[in-house]
């Protein structure tokens, strides 16, 4: 069966070239990268070297990257590490309504601390408007998080406009841009952030290697404590062989980004213009500012669980709602805090692409995904509108 | 050059087993765990499986196993997760003295943030006796951390009765068990305590990949928030190859743990013996419960730095005391709190041993060893006695 996998926002395969990389690091140089004799310096200059290439992804200093063991990991250590160093300074911290369940939790971790945190809200295609962060900056605020994509939508938020109105009052902003970080341009000179998470299994690195730029000056708090690993600011002997893929996989996005962005944006636009022309399909976030591999959207009387096994079911595989809430359940909070009724969120459904896909893939799944939308109308009592079914349980 | 790795307590090389058991993970095996289509299920079910495997391994529920990217992630978790959890009961954490970076760090992070904690004195070999921690615990005690062993002196602690102690009084107790597990026999039940601590690549297992045991039934705030990976207690997207490494891992230590023990221990006691009787050289930690492959010693008028420089030119890899600490070239804290003079202390060598060394290999390391010890002595002014050097300085 033609296997057909479009959830590459929930994890990419990792390259063969990263994985070449990786493997002497897995077999003859174990070394601790703090030992003191020759296996310990290979190891420690092979993550040095990847430090380098995953600072020049990102057009930072190598001094500036912390490697960390995932997205979650970063964005947790960033706001809470901020928060930690700040704390004397003011105790708000201002983030989306649009940001990942890592964000989201680390603040309400904050907030059982003393901290007070604003959600700002967002408008219609997800975008987070710099005149409502400006307003929502108070005398107590030390730090703003705003994610620099969605995985669940795909806008691209404007870091570099939230970043002006920060930098107005002297604030601290962090991006997660674990989605977008070697999949379109992430320069954090531009942008003008001061903290950056990302994530390799997000650009075909391995899992269990991730970053958080920290621009140099800024002072951070741990999160986890040991010994002098990363300058001190983050313990635990060294995943060296994932560091290795990271390296490699930075490397090639680096090269390899444009020609990446110009072969997926027409296979997501293809998606994009049929789907959307479906009846009672609507299209989640940006049309313009999304990520070149993302179309996501929203199916009125369809939950998106049902679409997700019956494609599967045909070899294709996607996502409904972000991965890392996929089996809980729950309405997206990302897709309701754009205005979208929790009925239609329901029906949320993501494809997102890689560069393992093919035009023909993509026919083969909108052929498909037409059926499966067809065949669950006809037997779902829900196409008869949710109101039935919330009146009748 | 024959190349001689006694530093088997820094880092271990990755069994070739486990990185078969990973390869699949590491190419076409790549889906997130949380997806849920088959991709994802197979990549659930390879880390129910090798948590079914961890768990075997220190005779706990798999449900007690969750999975972390070091000891030292595992060690913050335990002690500030449930420091957080029970702060309402009580602000008093009671730890040893001879405990790794992660936790003498983690506990002066509780100190920063509104607890007390007690560092207990450890007696001339090493050991925490029960007695001081009986005698340590006040009515605000809520949690007590001792280290299985050390890896600086390999001293095995006597846990089970230090939980004994702690029981009495409904304390719940953490051991940092990162240099036993897979090495020594560990089991939760008959050790009793609440939380133990452990890293794959100290048992043959890939580095990135560590544990957490929690009792069955005890509250734990996580480190890491995010999504519901780890059934909500650490977030971030599963580090698949390497927990699928560790498991394999922990599956070859529980069943070779006994004959990795009978080829080790004569190993060791050979080095042990014939260092032993070398002109100011003394043995550190317990000579009798100490782990099977770790000979440690302080060589009076040497720096450890230099041996170890100097048997690293003729292939020979070895420690001076922690490894996390290796390059702060500070005398070790654990050696101090044993009532090793600072100048002494200065002096430590930690030949540690694993399944790849012969007899041949500790032959050639002795034979070596012998001479670097003379000639540094010959060399170094410190030969004199250390008062020389501290007036002079």
């Amino acid at each position: 069966m033609r296997k057909c996998y479009l959830d590459h926002v929930a994890t990419n395969p990792l390259h063969p070239d990263a994985l070449e990389a990786m493997l002497p690091y897995l077999k003859e140089e174990f070394g601790n990268p703090l030992s003191a004799y020759e296996y310990g310096n290979r190891a420690k200059n092979a993550i040095e070297n990847a430090r380098e290439k995953v600072a020049s992804l990102i057009n930072s200093k190598p001094a500036e990257i912390i490697f960390t063991s995932s997205g979650a990991e970063s964005n947790n250590f960033a706001l809470r590490g901020i928060a930690l160093a700040k704390q004397n300074e003011g105790r708000h911290v201002i983030v989306s309504r649009v940001e990942h369940h890592s964000i989201l939790n680390s603040a309400r971790f904050l907030e059982k601390n003393g901290f007070v945190v604003t959600y700002l809200p967002v408008e219609k295609n997800g975008f987070v408007d710099p005149n409502t962060v400006k307003k929502a900056i108070t005398k107590e605020t030390i730090l703003i998080s705003v994610i620099h994509a969605s995985s669940e939508i795909g806008t691209i938020e404007p870091i570099k406009e939230i970043v002006k109105v920060a930098k107005e009052r002297d604030i601290i902003v962090h991006t997660d841009a674990v989605a977008t970080t070697g999949n379109i341009p992430v320069d954090v000179k531009d942008l003008g952030v001061d903290l950056l998470s990302m994530a390799a299994h997000q650009f075909y690195g391995p899992k269990g290697a991730a970053a958080l730029y920290v621009r140099h000056g800024l002072r951070i708090v741990p999160l986890i404590y040991g010994g002098i690993q990363e300058t001190g600011r983050r313990a635990g002997t060294e995943n060296v062989p994932a560091i290795v893929g990271m390296g490699k996989a930075a490397e090639l996005s680096k090269a390899e980004i444009q020609n990446r962005i110009e072969y997926l944006s027409p296979l997501r636009d293809r998606i994009i213009d049929t789907v959307s022309g479906l009846e009672n399909v609507y299209l989640t976030g940006d049309r313009k500012n999304r990520l070149p591999g993302h179309a996501s959207f929203c199916v009125e009387y369809i939950e998106g669980e049902s679409m997700l096994l019956l494609l599967a079911s045909k070899g294709i595989f996607v996502a409904s709602g972000s991965a890392c809430s996929s089996k809980a359940l729950k309405a997206s909070p990302v897709l309701l805090s754009m205005g979208i009724p929790a009925s239609l969120a329901q029906g949320s459904i993501v494809f997102t692409l890689g560069m393992g896909n093919t035009s023909e893939d993509i026919e083969f799944m909108l052929n498909e995904f037409q059926f499966v939308i067809k065949r669950l109308r006809e037997i779902s009592p829900y196409a008869k509108g949710w109101g039935d079914k919330e009146e009748g349980s």
